[in-house]
């Protein structure tokens, strides 16, 4: 760590009600994990969880650090992908957290991408009852949505993220250097969930990123700016609902249509990466809710011409290779389990900044639009 | 159901800010659970989980009530006993109520004793991150303990417990009917954690408890009122301290020791049930209170008369065969999961009713009085 990296660094405060978290934005975190850890918990055993990707890159400089500050710490690396969080992987992690005797206060580490968190957090959530947990992000994704909120999960042959607990992260280290780590994909990818703040609520900041997306792609400061400024979106949200009985919903902005198209390429990340679903998504709210004329076409191009110049696709007819036909698309919308009692629930939108929850969407509309869609 | 079981019923109800929930005791209420549901949960779905001792009972009796309110239900039979709480099963409920689309507002409704309220309470913490849970709790233990409060948990190789989550119910029916069928052994076991709520922190109960017992044994109304007594006494623990940062810990009273001797016994249930336990481990704790001069020595030997006179066991030589070492036992009581950062967690009390959360307990005391008990 230098005066330098240390001077940018940024620190988003997540103010949720007896469990508030720091969220810690900026280069060499890693490095110095082991002292934020020690001066915010408690305990003084941990365990890491990552995977084959992440491991040979950061997991010695994590276990340095968390020794240096007297952490004694064992870790678990498990393969990379989505196959990942699966039951048996969670029975596994269990038992190594169990083994390493960690007790309430010490931490389940999370070092790796989302399925790292989302499986990590869950082993710490249900490990007696509840366990500290640490997440360290390294893809944009997991730094800028999932590592932040406390959402948590495996799938099961039923659907994604279909078992899971709420449990918030005790502290969320965000090391923007394993960014740079990253392929040219994997951040323009991370980067669609940035870009859903703004399109969410807040117009001034889509603004900002298209004025600015180059500089959030090459690095700092302009990078930490993005990370900082989405990190405070998601908690805003977060910590007005935390368990998604309302406006939460809104974080699923794109994700409704994006998750139908994963599903359609049988989540092959090959095809179709989730924050390239997304994107699409986003573009695919934004005409419907154009065709609803609940929002502009002007808007709907907009948001369309900033995905793209970022490199995102932005139409269906992007994802390469063949697609089932519309109606198994719509099958996979109703299925989702942001559904409620049958009926089709989106995030649309009024305009830039200005979407919200529609929890009666009539079915037919969306088939006739995914249709015209998907031809072109 | 008639006029006279209407009028005994009892309700207590358990102010969790945001998730109230409400307890109804009374015989009859299996056969009106599906009013008693309708009323109060929005979902029309029902996944219900139960065992082979509780099934051939009542089961057709509940599917039946929840068909004649509109509830579309299915069941899962699973083996009666501890072992049943196991990740194997854990799975195989959760995909039960996956199958059976359970979405949030539905419900999981747990129909048995503490294995199956503890088990089908994980799962309804974990599908989709929490769906409504309803507790049918058909042993006294249950009704008066494991049904209320939240805590739900499967064991694992390490110890009992080690998995869970806090999934508070939404509605337990506490159908005092259902006690009727359960042999005198149970019930005393049952009866164990029912003095112990006097013990913690209610002598007035405890001496009610002194002059009644025979009632609550033989049946109503005395019955009713001591398990709405313990239901009261343990939602007023768990609205101070839902998670067991302080209070809570109170409710271990008698369960330290008790862990250690089920322990000791491999939890074979022909020589020691949980309640027994208890038994053993409030005499105890009273016994070791009184050696330390927090207590009267007559206040230990009430306590024991009245677990004795009602035919519980008290000593440690009461439980048939060999155990191990007492050394053996002292290594049980470091290794519950009650122990922080290696020191000696015990519940002592200064008298009847006085009990209070001891954690520098010092463990040559304990192995010294262990030793001198356990010949005795």
């Amino acid at each position: 760590m230098n005066e330098t990296s240390r001077a940018s660094e940024r620190l988003v405060h997540v103010p949720l009600q007896g469990r508030a978290y720091d969220i810690l934005i900026g280069p060499g975190l890693i490095e110095r994990a082991g002292g934020e850890i020690t001066s915010r918990l408690k305990g003084r055993r941990a365990a890491i969880v990552t995977d084959e990707n992440v491991a040979p890159l950061y997991l010695e400089a994590l276990m340095d650090s968390l020794q240096t500050d007297g952490i004694e710490a064992v870790s678990l690396t498990l393969p990379t992908g989505e196959k990942t969080k699966s039951l048996e992987h969670l029975s596994t992690v269990c038992d190594m957290v169990l083994s390493a005797r960690i007790e309430r206060n010490d931490a389940v580490i999370a070092l790796g991408g989302g399925v790292i968190g989302d499986l990590a957090g869950f082993a710490a959530g249900i490990v007696r009852r509840g366990v500290r947990f640490v997440q360290i992000p390294t893809s944009l994704l997991a730094q800028v949505d999932s590592s932040v909120g406390g959402k948590t999960g495996i799938n099961t042959r039923h659907g994604k993220n279909l078992l899971g607990v709420f449990h918030q992260p005790d502290l969320v280290l965000a090391d923007t250097a394993a960014l740079d780590t990253l392929s040219e994909r994997e951040f323009r990818a991370g980067y669609a969930e940035v870009a859903k703040y703004g399109l969410i609520d807040q117009p001034d900041f889509f603004e900002w990123l298209e004025k600015n997306w180059k500089a959030v792609f090459s690095g700092e400061p302009e990078r930490i700016e993005a990370i900082a400024r989405s990190c405070q979106s998601k908690s805003d949200v977060v910590v007005e609902d935390e368990r998604e009985t309302g406006r939460r919903a809104l974080l699923n902005l794109g994700h409704t249509f994006g998750h139908a198209l994963e599903a359609a390429v049988e989540y092959d990340g090959k095809r179709l990466v989730h924050g390239e679903g997304v994107a699409i998504g986003m573009v695919l709210a934004y005409q419907f809710s154009a065709r609803m004329n609940l929002a502009s076409p002007d808007d709907a191009s907009r948001v369309e011409a900033h995905l793209k110049a970022v490199g995102l696709p932005t139409r269906i007819s992007d994802i390469p290779g063949e697609l089932p036909p519309t109606q198994r698309l719509l099958d996979a919308i109703a299925q989702d389990k942001k559904v409620k009692s049958g009926k089709l629930t989106f995030i649309l939108t009024h305009g830039i900044g200005q979407s919200f929850v529609a929890d009666d969407v009539p079915s037919s509309e969306v088939l006739s639009f995914l249709d015209e869609k998907r031809s072109r």
